[in-house]
Order: structure tokens, then C-alpha cells, then sequence
């Protein structure tokens, strides 16, 4: 029999100490949005295939591990799809949208949805890429006012400060834009509507290529050099902070509706009062945000001094109700649960002092049933009153087994004979 | 675009109430198991499809939803293993022997896993079986004493005493059994080994068919009359009961190894010890369990009035240690997670009193930016005070929109006008 003993490519064994790290970070996430009356939602990790392959995962639907229909004999000719009618959710987005169709009935409006949940994407595995990971996504449905944003973005920064302040870091930044903004800001320039898109995949690149590079990138793509110019003339005037949000709105008023920087402004002022005093909250002309389905606000949080983000989102009103043929306005963030993993676990992140109590009864093989029973009734007791114990046999090499207890927490480890006293 | 509103087939979407049922339930497993020093591990969903077909999934493995190769061109007279490498998990068993195959040299001896993931069957969708469902073992590996079957036993009758009192359950039974007791009383009655497994499927029916039934089914299978009734006079002679294994090791004592009886009088009377008194104990001759790796103690818990169990698993000394080239005694409980959400839905399970305060805001869309900021201080120094709060749009059909809220707990209802003192 063959047997690898090697988990699936791209995949993940998690060991005991990574469990920790993991369940302390989603308990703080669950723990958090639930004070913002989030409530948690769970959809199955596979999809119909249809409903993945509906052009709303843009590049992740290259990447669908594919489920095959069970007892369909292969016929000469077939294409993959004839035998696949299902597949892994590559996101949590999807599955929303399905979701909110399927139940909305039945679900509170506004709905504040937790999904904690496994995806698959078929990606070529490297460092800090994984073919299965874990995703937080964090939706407000049917809320079109501002108080949505405010929430959402209240709620995950404070989210953020809970789990990083642990490892001693507190200093984020939020970056908040909006899509009508950043489309006003082109077709002030001159830009034309089906420019916009390669636009702004261009204006993305700033925090790599520089300004200077942006606007010879965008030379060289033969766009007018007049609105080139007028274009990244805007961005030199202004660097990402509170203010620029309303100066980026005025050069472009004539392109804008004009409640748009006032619904900012207010989404500024509100969250600033929300929110740890050592995160920055900056109005940030230059944040695009890949996917085309963003209608309004858009926002991302990083680490000061970590050169990415570690949550993202914006408000999509048109691509739910579009499934559920019903106006479904909704609001979201993605945070990168793994790379939050990845850095306090780079960071050494221990369990906070003060957690409970570990005892180990390390019994003799020839203790005796009496003895035995012994133990198990001290056991009982002390695990009444919340301390962790565990009761294992002594081992031959007990100084090793010591030690991998100690490692684990174990700080009153008991070796027990038969004439032991407990 | 063609757009499927429901679940793929026999899956399931999570309403809040259903998802606030089942953490509340993980929780209390999660902290009742680590109380008793076992940590979690978690594997990835997908498994080798060599791993899924090695002969330990008995019938799992004609229900295995098998993942299509990336990029792998059809071509004639393909089989379906060829463009299918790997497949969703049916259990949790194969991928622990897999992981410590795969980690052992990084795991504390013993390892005491608990194990909580989702597993895929592509059975016969039908009433409360579906074809994604949640998994909980909890398995002791490397450890070969009766300290194993004690901690395990006592820690799962602990975990659902907690769970089920909250809706006034207290009254479980515990069934135990040793697969060896088992072969020696089918030896005694002069059975032969090759006839094992099936006399033991015959009397793993006495529940349904009666000891009678047993008899005739065994006849009727043209077993030699006087093995038959050997065996069976055995049965007539017991209930299960604390004392009752001592007789059966006795009567066949001559096919037995005398440390058996004495390990499970040792077991029946530490556990007794550890355990709440409405949890009844008892050896139960007629407890078979199905799968054939088992090698020694095997266990059920049942609650009482309930005609199947909701907590099974035994010894399995040999598996493991077959995959990893090393000797690894394990032993484990399967817990029948989605069996015992179903039972509290049933009987009404609602969030136990004390819980925390909901406080929600309705703000009407008129009510200003200043109104609103301050709205979103007074939610910010109630959240810090430990209770939920929600912000939301005062809706035009208000009544139901409140109505929805206290049915999810709200008792602190404010509508927010421009002029509401807060």
C-alpha cells in the first residue's frame, strides 16, 4: 500500500503551538466584531461550479480546484466541465452573494455577517502562498448609509490594535478613498470612462514605481500627455492625510456629486473618534483596490513599517442584488488572516502571562492501581477549580519528557511512584 | 449568467442562530478537552487520493469526492484516477495517521489531539445527514497504559455533562467494551477466528433484533448450533452493568490474558471517580464498534432515551504505527458533533441568561453628522464597557426592524432623531 505522509501540495500541517497562535487570533476577531453586533455565518466550502466561474472572481477563477461529478463514467471528447459540476470557494465573496440570495428571508437588515473560512486556490505554491488558507471577511448587506462604513472600519481597526498590541505594535494606518473620487480625478484629467480601469492598475503601482513612474508608465501606454500631466499634477500637491481628501474633491468638483466628500468627511471624523490614537487615519488619493465591482468608499489597513496591507475592502452596492434580483447595497473588509499569523508568529508570540495553571502526573508504570486512582481523584480536583492537567505515563527518558512539558506551559510537574505522596 | 441561489446538494448554509448553537458547543469542547492537557491540530481538507483509498475508510471510500488535477488534458479511455490525484477528507482518522507520520519528531509523546474539521461524504443526502458535516476526535497517541482510556473516557463524559445540562440533560450512559474480552468469549464458545467479525455484525444487532434475533440470525447463517448457543447462553446470563465484565472474563478466562480484566476493573473505577454520578458506567458485552482496527478498549456514550449514541471510539494500537514505521498505541472518541446540535435545536437550546447586554442604535437618516458623531462616542463607551452595540439606519417599517432585533437578543432598543438626547 502506498501511503505519503506529506499533507497536499501547497497545504498545511498545523501543530499544537500553531493551533494556539491561530485560535487566540480568531478568537480575538470573533470576540471584537461580536461587540459590533457582527454575527457569525458559515456557507460550505464547495460551490456550484457555475456560480464560480460567473466573472466575479477575476483571476481566481483560473485557479478553481475542480470537484468531480460523482459516478460519471469519462467519455471520449469530454471537457472538464462535463465532469466537474462543483468546486472549492477560491473566496468568501462568492459564497456571500449565493448566500444573501438564497436566505435573505430569513436574515436581519441590515445584516453584519462574520464568515470565518477555508479557501482553495490552485496558485503556484511559494513563500507565504498556500493552496488552503484561512480568510476573515467582515459584510454589512443592505445599509446604504454611512454608518456601515463608520462600523466596518471602526470595528476592524480596533480589531487590529486588540491582536498586535500583544506583540507591542499599535501604530496602523488606515488609508480610506473612493472609487466616484478617484473617477472624478480621471475625467477631470481628460481621461475617458474605458480608460479608467488601466488607469488606475497603473496609479496602483505608486508605492513601487513613484510618481515619476507612474507617469512615464502611463507615456508609454500612449495616453494624452495633457492629461497625463493634469492627472499626476494633482497627486504631487498632495500627500495621504486627513485634509487631502477635500482638496482632491474640490479640483475635481465639477466631475463629482457633491455629497460624496462630505459623506467622507464625516466617515473620517466619526472614525477617528472610534479608534486607538496611535492609528492614523489618513484620506489617500492614490489606493485603487484591484477588483472591478467597488462602487464607493474603499479602504485598507497597514503596519507602519510593513510594506503591505493586512486587511482591505470597500462598498460594492450593485453585485449582490444583482444575484438576488433585489436592491442589496454592501459594505466589506477582507482581513489577511495568514499574514497576521505569519507576523506575530515571526514575532514570537507567547500566551499572555496569567493564563492557567499546568499540572503533570508523570505516574510510574508500577505505581499501582491504587496509586492510579489516586491521581486521577487529585486530577479531578484541580481541574475543578480551571488548571489545565494532564496524567501520562513516566517515561524511561524522563528528562525529555520534562522538558517537552515544560515547553508546553507545564510549570508543577509531578513524578509519581508508588509511595509518592500527591 | 446562470446563477444558483441554493447550497450545492446536501450542504448546508448557517443562519446566526445556528452558528451562535454550534461555536457555543465548540467552545465547550475546546475547553473541557484542554482542561485535560489535549491540544488542537488541524489538518488540510484535501488528502492524497492514494492516503483516501489504502483500505482504512471501509465504506468511506466509495463516498470520496475526488479533486480533478490541475491542467491535466482528457484523453480516451482515461480512468477517473488518473485526472483525480487528490479528495476531500471522509474522516479525520486517516489524515492523524498521515500527520504523525509526517510529524513526530516534532510532537510531545504522548500526543493528546483534539481534532475539529470539516469532512466530506457524497452519500445519500437524507435527514440529518449531510454530505459536508463538522468532525470531532479527540485521540491519545503513544501512550499504551489504561491512564489513555481513563483520561479519554473521563474528559468526553465531562465535555457532555457541560454541554447537555444547559438543557436539563444529565443522564448519559457509558458503554464499555475490550475487543479482546470480545474475541475470547467468540472462542470460548468455539467460534473460529475467521468467523469473528461476522458473529460480532450478527450481535451488534441485539439492540434492534432482540438476543433471540441474534440466535436465529447466527443459525440461520448455519453456525454449528452448539457454538450458537454457548454463545449466546453467555448473554443470557448479564446486563450490562459494572460487574458484568468479570464474568465474562471469568467464563472465558481460558482464552484471555488474565491483565484484561484487571486493566478494566482498574478503568470502570478510576473513571467512576472522575465523572458527574448521572453519568452511568457500564461494561457492556454486546458493544462491538465496527471498524476493525480496533485492538482493545472500545466505548460508546449514549443519552438515555435516545436510541443511538452520540460518542464512539476504542484502542487502535496497530494503524498508526503501520504508516509511520514506528510503534504508536493510540486510542480515540469520535464525538457525533452535528448529532448533538441537532438534539439541542431540538429541545430549544437558547443562549444562557447573564450573557451580555445588546444595546442597539436606530438613527434616522435625517439626524446630522453632529448627531451622528456623537451617536458613534456613546456606542464607543458602551462597547468599552463590555456590552454589543449596533448602529443601523432607523428603517421606514420600524416595527419590524425592532422586532427582528429583540428576537436576536436586543433588550436596549434607542431610535435616534436630530433632537434625541442620547
Amino acid at each position: 500500500m502506498k501511503f505519503i505522509s506529506t499533507p497536499v501540495k501547497g497545504m498545511n500541517d498545523f501543530m499544537p503551538s500553531d493551533m494556539r497562535l491561530r485560535e487566540h487570533v480568531l478568537g480575538l476577531i470573533k470576540e471584537t466584531y461580536a461587540t459590533y453586533g457582527f454575527e457569525q455565518i458559515e456557507t460550505p466550502a464547495m460551490e456550484h461550479i457555475e456560480n464560480l466561474t460567473g466573472k466575479q472572481g477575476g483571476e481566481n477563477e483560473k485557479l478553481i480546484f475542480k470537484i468531480m461529478k460523482r459516478g460519471r463514467e469519462l467519455e471520449k471528447g469530454m471537457e472538464s466541465g462535463e465532469i466537474a459540476d462543483s468546486g472549492l470557494r477560491y473566496d468568501l465573496t462568492v459564497p456571500l452573494a449565493r448566500y444573501y440570495s438564497n436566505n435573505k428571508n430569513n436574515l436581519p437588515t441590515p445584516l453584519k455577517a462574520l464568515q470565518i473560512g477555508n479557501v482553495w486556490r490552485a496558485d503556484k505554491p511559494q513563500k507565504g502562498r498556500f493552496r488552503q488558507f484561512t480568510q476573515c471577511d467582515i459584510d454589512i448587506i443592505g445599509d446604504s448609509s454611512i454608518m456601515a462604513e463608520i462600523e466596518l472600519i471602526a470595528a476592524t481597526s480596533k480589531m487590529l490594535t486588540r491582536i498586535f498590541s500583544e506583540v507591542g505594535i499599535r501604530e496602523f494606518t488606515v488609508h480610506i478613498n473612493d472609487r466616484r473620487i478617484l473617477k472624478a480625478m480621471a475625467a477631470y484629467a481628460g481621461f475617458t470612462e474605458d480608460q479608467y480601469d488601466d488607469v488606475f492598475i497603473t496609479l496602483d503601482k505608486m508605492d513601487k514605481i513613484g510618481l515619476e513612474g507612474v507617469k512615464e508608465s502611463l507615456l508609454k501606454k500612449e495616453y494624452p500627455a495633457e492629461a497625463v500631466e493634469k492627472y499626476t499634477a494633482m497627486f504631487e500637491k498632495v500627500t495621504p492625510d486627513l485634509e487631502c481628501g477635500r482638496f482632491c474633491a474640490e479640483t475635481c468638483a465639477s466631475h463629482l456629486d457633491e455629497k460624496v466628500p462630505d459623506s467622507m468627511d464625516t466617515i473620517l471624523e466619526s472614525v477617528a473618534c472610534m479608534i486607538d490614537p496611535s492609528v492614523h487615519l489618513v484620506f489617500d488619493p492614490t489606493l485603487v483596490r484591484g477588483m472591478s465591482y467597488y462602487t464607493g468608499t474603499i479602504f485598507e489597513i497597514s503596519i507602519d513599517g510593513y510594506n503591505f496591507s493586512i486587511a482591505g475592502g470597500g462598498r460594492y452596492d450593485d453585485m449582490i442584488g444583482r444575484f438576488c434580483n433585489q436592491p442589496a447595497p454592501a459594505i466589506g473588509f477582507s482581513i489577511g488572516f495568514e499574514r497576521i499569523v505569519t507576523i506575530l508568529k515571526d514575532l514570537n508570540w507567547q500566551e499572555q502571562a496569567g493564563g492557567r495553571k499546568r499540572t503533570a502526573f508523570l505516574v510510574d508504570e508500577k505505581a499501582g492501581p491504587a496509586k492510579l486512582l489516586e491521581v486521577f481523584k487529585k486530577a479531578t480536583d484541580i481541574r475543578a477549580q480551571g488548571a489545565i492537567v494532564t496524567v501520562q505515563p513516566l517515561k524511561k527518558n524522563a528528562k525529555f519528557q520534562i522538558e517537552t512539558l515544560e515547553k508546553n506551559g507545564y510549570t508543577d510537574i509531578k513524578k509519581v511512584y508508588g509511595d509518592t505522596e500527591l
